[in-house]
């Protein structure tokens, strides 16, 4: 099948039209592995946003021909892009939401290569220099705004969800506009897009011109997950890890909508966090939500948490089904302790140093066959141990189901093997067959052939 | 029943906030008949956006302990609620959209009585004298923007429509929005409120925090029509024929969606100032449009039009069916016509002064039971005078529908009769009553009682 | 001898691009008395800033082919300027102020002529009606700003002032600048410049680039004292009677710099307010301020007053020598008292309606030989009434000296006499002589004529 | 003597108010040689502005209880400032100008030693990762702006010159100013403060709020040439090279006023680059100016260059007396010429990449007793070398004149001796010397007591 495909030139707007020659340099080598290649892909990630398809490997395919190179001008740099999909454009010109997250990503991918990895005073190996490393990526990403009152909601929950899910959020998000909280999801479609939709009626209602949209993605993800184009701000992360880390430290709250394998990763990594002895006394609010049809899945999770858990966990979140406004005012009073608390204790409102963040889930998992096999998924450890473990589980999946490498991995070793207690087996495999069930792992349109194998 | 109120105080913002003393005090006589009689029942229709309601009287009974008066402050003036519609409010705090709104209400009438009706300059009997108000008006609002590359669509179309026909109005606003043209419609819910939600999201990814979405009401209609809060220019005119001038001279072009009597209305005052042989060169693109279900409903029109204006009338027109794309790239084009001819004679972008307007369109039509029975509805006029007295006929409809006076002279002398030739009568019928039909006389949840007898 | 000329086409910005067609119209017609000829005087004065001249009559007759008139464009109007002075241009180019305040000229001219003079709301000939125009007149221009904490410092002084005078003015708006206080002149050079200045670059090291430098204008005076570019907002009143009035609604404080006979009318018109035993209570800083060479005209202006108005006058200012960041501190406190009076009484910071104008200074007094003769200088009436006359003396002498229609008068029937009691007049006498000691009447180049005479 | 001293604590604008933990722990290391030295020697220089002070030395020693911290707030940080002089507060409130130098300076000490030292990416070695430096900390500063038109004029000058020449550099920067040119000097009083007051009123002039006023500084000089707070931009190079460097890539255009040592030294510096034969076909346009009582001192330079340096060296710039507006258009003629070559070459015109600037202008000279005496001041090399040697030789004595290490050496081992070609140690001599005549070695009020001994 062919695709269509068109050819522009974009000039971007602010800081980044200035390049020094040494970067321009380094950007123009387009050997394998090199900067260039991970610029292109993720370029063509967010150019792709708007179609149907959440499969990287795929992607890569369908666009050889795609290419993007930098020019200098008088003016500063212009991007030049060449066989890119038409999609991204309205009669023949990139829409500019667009044009702006290109630039983004040439922003984190210089920055992160050329001023976090190369940079004596961020050690990238330790607990703090991850943390380091997270913040000076959002800082020079202009995420961090220290004038904003916590307003700052981030939004879980699966790219493949239902209509009816689909128009909860964006309700959810209405609700929150209204209330002038701004929105932080994943980007791509579904559950990261509706929030942004709803909170944008909500702002332009209640006149919030400086409305929020915040995209955090990362280069293995980008590509399932493309930011739709109302995101007005994108960041690229390294890695998942980094990613998630960045979702926690600048959230004032999570709401996390139904979704599949991925939101039940981010579920356990919160989990895991909120879990550590040190975060006790954080105000954190999160709220499990979904409209009626939604009620069956989220007692699933939440009995799945009680099973491996326990009950200390199933404290860390509330259950609201199917009330919008309910909702947002559980936000919006959990997000006033929270910021009670900094205030109280002179800590920053757009960056929580304070939460603690266990080594175990900063470092990147590597999704092997090996890894996988080897996961410590039992109960003779502390509560945020099993649940780092456990997530390591559904990034595992998430992986084999979406992500280039681990798709290609897949084809190559066949099914990943998930094996521990019994019991934390049994509830596994429900909860994964009722993904599987709900056409929770993949975009509709595909029977969806399972990636691994849950030996019990 | 009893209805849930709220009160507060709300300041503006911008040059509002500056009121002399003769203009406050012009706004404290309560007596009846008075300015602020007026102002309060404008005001209360602004409140009440986002309930069911588009019944002018029912509104008015409902809130009968509804008051606002003026407060002078040190920073200028305040404004004083008590007991208004609890659904304008978020968690106890007015909507401020809709604060904007009752601002915007309060200038126009304060214009209206103390610059346009009081001054020698303004002859408001001739047909100049109605147009240099209609402009001083639309000036005094901020609406005439010089510095704006024509992109206003004006969009009509019933406040009553099926979800369907809904769900088209926002695909419609969306890809126009997406091409950076502005929205200017009636106010109200519907295919009133639909285009501009979508406009919003096309906006938002296109990165226009500039968009317009223009609401031009009159204190006749506002209480059937309340101005929802997206609409960022609110602007009341005098009355419908002036509202009516407003919207085809600040057009660029016109889109109609499916509606009942009040679209006819607005489509039969188009054609008949575009039938004016003055007007024949004039590029104006007007086109009709909707979903596949809405089909029937254009042929319909178009059969009517056929009929009484003949196939000149027709040609003024375009019916495009299910295809929101091409509706936006029929736009843009025709508007860019628009462009080059006033830029070729420099006639002003952001008022239509060459468009001429027959006295007999901008003279109030009062709905009596006795014009109602004269009006002229034969073919031995020119069919731009046909159409003028069409229009009143539809126009007596609305009113006998929706609003205060018109049901309050319905309930003392029975239903209007409208007569004339057979040949017109009879399309009249067919068309009343497929508007009866199709459910598109109110709102739902009632059923409808004409308020007409077309007499054969 | 020839004066260098220049043609030029000049858009406006904002809210003026948009006129009616009858507004056009109303300043086409150029035949004499006509609305035409007060806009081209006035703008011809404008124009001819930073010239040293300072009367009108000989303007008029260096530019006889100067002429100004309106072009309608797509976006709205623009000016056609030809033989304008060279003086307005920089390369060729009109300088953006000059095109600002002829824009500023254009709209109060319209205004005043469209919505002051023929609105039947507005009852010119009454007290509330004349301060009902000048707070129109003020709202229209866009000067009434609601959300600015009092700190509008009106300065006066003359236009002809010494060197080391000048520099003075300088350094107290410098200091008046570093307090964020904004300026309020008469235009023109010298006193009505200096303190503009100097605030501008206090301004810029505090970071306020929303400093207001006002400058308010008549026609009759307007071409002795052209408004300097720096002014960014220019308001042009209708008669010298209601630019004193807006000068003393709009301050929040006042300074007197050195100056000639245009000062010390100033002065009487303020003294006479203030000793209004209404506004006994009202808090209203003055000062009268200069270098040490200025100490000597501040005692004799001092002295005058005490002999003709008595000690409760002299007690309404206060006389600072030489000591800017005195004068600066002292409006500071004095203004900060204002503040607290008006918010107690929740009276506009932006105009001061409770300030009460006795009828005797606003109407306008025409400066004919009949009059000044026939002005009640004695002292057996209150004080206001006596500074009332006093103040339409001097008003007379600056007529004779500067403008236009006064200097004709003179050159036809002689100078003005003034007569009253011996006391005043002997008084009155030594002062004005030394006014023409100091060079005080013109400025610089000229001899002095009197075009007064002192009956004794 | 006892030096009045204020407390206050300080918040930031924008960016810079987020600050990691490390970064902040970074500044608190109070010990000698530290960062925190550097960043409070450099504070106190800008706190330290306005008074007659030009001796980084003394300045240390009268404000020994100085001290300047970070204070770690929710909304980010603070600087909270103890014992600063009092000169930098107005009624105690610190000048806005000046709060924001502190934080430029905090920027980029932060920045030059969190990012451009320990960066692998930048080897400041070469002459590439020298440039590469400067561009980054420019890029950081936010001083590269792509969309401004080139516009900069960069104006050197002496900071002790007669009140005759600070006038005339008002007069100057006054008709830049109206001609929308921008201004970039040294920081500092005299010359490079009169350009940026003048084109302050300019720029009011002709609306334009946009005006850029850059300082560029390094830590050896501000303390003698403190920014006075018209800067809107400053930024701290790391030394006097950097900062030279800095000047000649962002400049447009370079206007030298009479100035002493340190103006020699940029005059050298600039032909040094201009003469190499790379730079060739550049187009650069260079003025130097002044009054007619400076026409003297610039016969004298002339003469000076074209002993040493040769006519070509004299044919790279132009000397203009007395004509401000001459000076205006020169640059505005030769910026056009900038423009074009850029343009047609799509070089960037905010960092002249063109420009080549050879090693020897690059590396720090230390102004050691040896050093100085071991320059190679003959004619047996190229023009542009000699004038690396010759700058050299000039940047000693301003050292030994102004900066606290060159104080401190030349009061333990007397002063530099400077030997070379008679020829052109007796052209050196006289210029010296001429400078002493004139007072353009130090700030008035003290006897200058040579800090070297030309060897002849």
């Amino acid at each position: 099948m062919q695709y269509e495909v068109m050819d522009t030139q974009i000039a971007p707007e602010g800081h980044l039209e200035v390049l020094s020659k040494a970067e321009v340099a380094r950007l123009r080598d387009t050997s394998h592995g090199s900067l260039y290649q991970l610029f292109r892909s993720c370029a063509l990630a967010v150019l792709n946003c708007g179609s149907g398809l959440d499969d990287g490997k795929e992607l890569l395919e369908r666009y050889k021909e795609f290419e993007i190179s930098i020019v200098q001008r008088e003016r500063g740099i212009k991007l030049e892009v060449k066989n890119a999909p038409a999609s991204a454009f309205v009669d023949g010109v990139m829409i500019k939401g667009i044009q702006e997250h290109l630039f983004a990503v040439l922003r984190d991918i210089l920055f992160i290569h050329g001023e976090i990895i190369k940079n004596e005073h961020i050690n990238i190996d330790s607990t703090e220099g991850i943390t380091d490393a997270v913040f000076h990526i959002l800082r020079n990403a202009n995420l961090l705004q220290p004038q904003i009152s916590p307003n700052l909601v981030v939004c879980w929950g699966g790219h493949s969800i239902s209509g009816a899910e689909y128009d909860y959020t964006k309700l959810v998000g209405y609700h929150l506009g209204l209330r002038a909280m701004d929105i932080c999801t994943g980007c791509g479609p579904g559950a990261m897009k509706g929030p942004m939709k709803g909170a944008t009626i909500g702002h332009a209602k209640q006149r919030i011109d400086s409305g929020r949209y915040l995209g955090i993605s990362e280069p293995g993800i980008i590509a399932a997950e493309a930011p739709n184009p109302i995101v007005n701000d994108l960041v690229i992360l390294p890695d998942i890890e980094k990613r998630l880390e960045a979702f926690v430290r600048m959230a004032h709250g999570i709401i996390v909508f139904p979704g599949g394998a991925g939101t039940a990763e981010e579920i356990l990594y919160l989990l895991g966090i909120l879990l550590h002895p040190d975060n006790a006394a954080l105000p954190f609010p999160v709220v499990f939500t979904g409209p009626a049809v939604a009620a069956d899945y989220f007692k699933q999770i939440d009995q799945f948490i009680g099973l491996t858990l326990g009950a200390e966990a199933q404290s860390k979140y509330k259950i609201i089904i199917d009330d919008p406004v309910a909702v947002a005012r559980e936000m919006q009073e959990g997000i006033k302790k929270v910021r009670a608390f900094r205030k109280a204790r002179g800590d920053a409102y757009y960056f929580n140093w304070l939460l603690k963040i266990d080594a175990e889930f900063q470092h990147p998992f590597e999704p092997t066959h090996a890894n996988m096999k080897g996961l410590a998924l039992h109960k003779q450890q502390p509560a945020h141990l099993l649940a780092a473990n456990l997530r390591r589980a559904f990034s595992g999946v998430v992986a084999g189901n979406v992500k280039d490498q681990g798709i290609r991995a897949i084809e190559k070793h066949g099914h990943f093997e998930i094996c521990g207690d019994p019991e934390i087996m049994h509830a596994m495999d429900i909860l994964l067959t009722s993904f599987v069930d709900q056409h929770r792992m993949k975009l509709p349109g595909k029977a969806y052939i399972p990636c691994y194998k849950v030996i019990k």
